[in-house]
């Protein structure tokens, strides 16, 4: 809708984000894979958006109009890859266990092809007010992630206790394990393939746990902890 | 002894560290205090030297001969609290849950006074490869930290098993607890104190399992996956 408006007005106008005409399209993922590949070698603050116009071979007017600051690189880095995980997570039916693994598995290989990106950003991911991962600015990407582990829960058969605030500590899990291959210094990453398998394991004495009398009760605590401090 | 043989040449001498004079350590205190009061304030990308010179009422040489550059104020940071911290924790004679309770209250009480300064700084403590909490850097003041954390299994009685591996456990939770704090947007930072309490209770079921055979195979598992990853 916003980007047909735009159209009508021209695409070409100075200060504006341009329409989606194919060669603009085509424009942005060029700078936008370029601004990856920049995050990837130096980080965020050593990234200007005057080395990305010279990498991309296009002038700084182009980039400005698709990215008016370094901030938009970042949200629409977010966007593709909520969007993409979003798009393709592949739920099976069954437990709360099968279902976060799944999902689990879907998150991180759509973040996968860049890794190296995101560990340039972690400085922006975890400690930037505004564009960080538990930013109010970021919240619809967040909640777009989020939504498919509150289905993992939700539609797991058997039901677990709470499954709404369930499905929110097995997303706030996921952020942790996320954070953890960011920071991953093994080769190929392989403590967190080992975390993870570890935390395969360790779901199976959870799973019985949950069937405790008392179980609801400390989930939605969790659940009730992660959104007073960290995911308002 | 390093400060002697500078005293020796003469603590004014341009360029060079200056020497431990009682006035030299006022103004590296003040500098510091106000550095503190920066980060707070604006974060670590905002801080300037040159302007923490004008705001602590000294000309910018004298600030670089204490702090050269940023990263030596966040050193100084991690000397001054991890210092803090070892010399003055206590732990009690008991089971891990005590000393680990006790060796975490420790830890938040030396941070409290300056966590604003720290939430403006986890941009660095997380996503900086060279000073962040995780850098080879930094690993002496880590080490001094997580020796309190070693100290509170190692010396618990009952002896837990595998209790090297446990204290490393230990320490990386309380990293945890620390991020968790520092993000934290809850009045107070109430939700750190209803995620310590839950932390608190969730230890006596755990400490039932450690006495269940192959625990301390686990607990040497999750040692062995942080050393791999991120406590290198």
């Amino acid at each position: 809708m916003r980007g047909d408006d735009l159209q009508k007005r021209g695409p070409q106008k100075r200060g504006r984000p341009p329409g989606r005409t194919a060669a603009g399209e085509a424009t942005r993922d060029r700078l936008f894979d370029e601004a990856c590949q920049m995050l990837a070698e130096g980080g965020y603050e050593a990234m200007t958006l005057r080395t990305l116009a010279r990498r991309a071979g296009v002038s700084p007017g182009a980039v400005y109009k698709h990215f008016p600051n370094k901030a938009a690189i970042v949200m629409a880095l977010y966007e593709r890859l909520s969007l993409g995980f979003a798009e393709t997570a592949h739920l099976p039916s069954g437990s709360w266990r099968l279902r976060f693994e799944a999902a689990l598995d879907g998150s991180l290989g759509a973040l996968a092809p860049h890794r190296d990106a995101l560990a340039g950003l972690v400085s922006v991911l975890v400690g930037d007010p505004t564009q960080g991962v538990l930013a109010p600015e970021t919240r619809a990407a967040r909640h777009r992630v989020e939504s498919v582990f509150q289905a993992a829960a939700l539609g797991a058969s058997p039901r677990p206790p709470q499954p709404e605030a369930l499905g929110r500590a097995l997303y706030a899990i996921h952020l942790g394990v996320i954070l953890f291959w960011l920071l991953d210094k093994s080769p190929g990453q392989r403590a967190t393939a080992d975390l993870r398998a570890l935390l395969r394991r360790g779901a199976a004495p959870v799973a019985l746990a949950l069937r405790l009398p008392g179980a609801g009760r400390v989930i939605q605590q969790v659940a009730g902890i992660l959104e007073d401090g960290i995911l308002t």
